[in-house]
């Protein structure tokens, strides 16, 4: 219980975290101009002078760690502390919010705490902007918060290259970050005891059940395949049907059973892009490469799955005369948030005022996904309406924005609290 | 009944045929170096001027017509005549057989006939050589037989562009020809009782039958549709199943039910190419196009399988909360090949010493395709093994090279006989 920290009029006060959010827009042009913040690039380092000079103006001194994540710390009375935050990178052309809002409303946070002077809590709270959240320019996400969880390779993604043919490595020391050298950032989790991330759903749940605001039970695992069929290029007049193999069809056949699968199992499956070769109107495509992702909460449920996707791709190719081979592109297995933590989200979310509700999983990644496996983590979803992301179009209604930031402060006062 | 052409011994060299190929290959560096023969290129107006010169060295007088279809007559005792030919243009790196064996085929008829003198037939033989019959340099094939046909829209090619932005217009007026005043060609057909073309299958019909010659009954109809599948762009974790509007699962299912609609209708439908955009592993495709191409050689079957392919489109579309906009993109109604000449053409396969079996359908189009509109025509399939063709490596055992030239021969026998 800490000695200092009682009161119950902490409030975060949503319309200064908006008006952040609309001032951080300006520097791309407004709300729905398309953010324009892609990690490592002199837009980002912009983003964060910016987000450097506000940290500075409560009277914070941000430091960056080994792997480029910022972080600012009201200290409190023990070692021990909460750390509040998410990501201020976006894709191109991307939305508002996404990792905005969690950053915002961490600043949010620890703006409260340092105008209130004292008194203190027995907890800190550590804020952090996590770097290269979206991995959008060299396809490797997390990369700051893995790199604290310790599940980063250095070695194994220096010599990734954006389009242009920069590495990662030669991107991170332009913005004076050592990339095979970033394993120290994990010192700055020792004392956390918590990792709370507030995070637009980026989905239709929310908004299909009537909820602005929702705990959230995990993130999916993911299993990622390249499965190549190869048949045989043919003619596509002078090949009766019966002597043809048709890497395309069986291709087809084996995505409609996969998402049958996904459905029998709870999970999500997509094949979003199938490839052929050659390619013709007239002729039977030899060759189509598929690209499968799969997702689940379960870990159990994740390789069933996969397995079973694995299978039909095998029994599909022999039914239509072709091989297939299967290649695995990426896997991240599933985290599930602290079961008090979300409990004590549920309770916030309907202290804030929405329903008392099941907790959601996320099919989408987040830091919580790293920083979950390592220490007590939960997020906070607010409604996505449309329910899209990566988008400029992206949103969020007022109410579900003041709700989710309500319901953040709520959960950030009640651990200081420490009645929990 | 003519009164001189009744000799039995008129027989055609097939070993004068090959080594006229392999000189011809050996233009684009011999038989399997894939043959360089693109119409309306200087490649293929060195191929005519070495087959004019052919004609020249047997007595007789090449003439080009509007279309520039390349001909040569042997005149009979009326003002009645075969024709026999194909083409000797070629796709690009494609194989030694495909329109030159019929041409030079029949430059061994013409050749026979010229070196006889007397006694004439009846019926005048005319030999040609079709323009851009592959029409793979600006995507419109048959150029020079529809020309002739009747069924050739000038101003409706004149505007199509090869890949460097060359018209078709300006590529024919460089070989001579004005292409938006080819309707004269069909002169050239008055007088004309029959049309006969020899060529290799280009599918694996004969071979796996055992057969290495066969008479052909007609070319395939075709229609050609792209199928635009309109659905929602998603995020592939955070949009649960039930909530999709799954594009490429659309035009997937689709392809598949398509497959069996032509197998139950007895003819062919190929998808060759399915794109989605936006063409991630992590996003649900919110539009994916489909090149369905479907051929029959009944009118009303293919007619029935277009419809019922349509159909199934739409309920596919909307079974997953899809749209679907279908456009036409091509058609051309099946060509059935002259009854009488059909049983003529199967008893010479017969008399040179292969079964007698069936006829054979041809999926693929041919010059035969346009011609057979107008005149009687058939076509002697020599069997393809491999069973591809637009290749190097395209090729027909030296047996059925053998036996479908000498059998080309006996039908030309027995028409210029007039025993029919």
């Amino acid at each position: 219980m800490s000695p200092g920290f009682d009161r119950t009029d902490f409030r975060l006060d949503a319309a200064t975290v908006v008006a952040d959010l609309d001032e951080l827009a300006q520097q791309s042009g407004g709300r729905f101009a398309g953010a324009d913040r892609l990690a490592w690039t002199p837009q980002w380092l912009a983003a964060r002078a910016w987000l450097r000079t506000k940290l500075g103006s409560i009277g914070l001194e941000p430091e960056e760690d080994a792997a480029g994540n910022l972080w600012a710390t009201v200290p409190g009375d023990s070692d021990s502390f909460l750390i509040v935050g998410s990501h201020i990178d976006a894709v191109p052309d991307g939305g508002w919010l996404d990792g905005a809002l969690g950053v915002l409303t961490a600043l949010e946070v620890v703006r409260q705490l340092c105008r209130r002077q004292e008194p203190s809590s027995r907890l800190g709270v550590r804020f952090v902007d996590w770097a290269d959240e979206e991995g959008a320019r060299f396809g490797r996400s997390l990369l700051g918060s893995s790199a604290c969880a310790g599940t980063l390779s250095p070695a194994a993604v220096a010599g990734l290259t954006d389009v242009d043919g920069v590495t990662l490595a030669e991107a991170c020391s332009a913005c004076g970050v050592d990339v095979l050298s970033t394993a120290s950032a994990a010192s700055f989790l020792t004392g956390a005891v918590a990792y709370l991330e507030l995070h637009i759903e980026q989905g239709p749940v929310l908004l299909e059940s009537g909820r602005l605001a929702a705990a959230v039970s995990g993130t999916f695992g993911v299993e990622r395949h390249l499965v190549v069929f190869t048949g045989q290029t043919a003619h596509a007049g002078s090949t009766p049907m019966a002597m043809r193999r048709d890497s395309l069809v069986a291709a087809a056949t084996a995505a409609v059973a996969i998402r049958q699968s996904a459905i029998r199992h709870g999970g999500v499956a997509t094949v979003g892009r199938m490839t052929s070769a050659p390619g013709l109107i007239t002729a039977i495509a030899g060759r189509t490469e598929m690209q499968l992702d799969q997702r689940h909460l379960d870990p159990a449920a994740l390789t069933a799955m996969r397995d079973e996707a694995l299978a039909i791709c095998s029994e599909t190719a022999a039914a239509f005369g072709c091989e297939v081979e299967i290649l695995d592109i990426w896997s991240i297995p599933p985290t599930q948030f602290d079961p008090d933590l979300i409990e004590i989200a549920r309770d916030a979310v309907a202290a804030a005022g929405d329903e008392y509700g099941p907790p959601v999983p996320s099919g989408a990644l987040h830091d919580a996904t790293e920083i979950g496996r390592v220490i007590p983590t939960v997020m906070i979803f607010a409604q996505s309406d449309p329910p899209v992301s990566h988008s400029r179009v992206e949103d969020s209604p007022p109410a579900a924005l003041e709700l989710a930031i309500d319901a953040y402060g709520r959960m950030v006062a009640r651990l200081l609290r420490g009645d929990v």
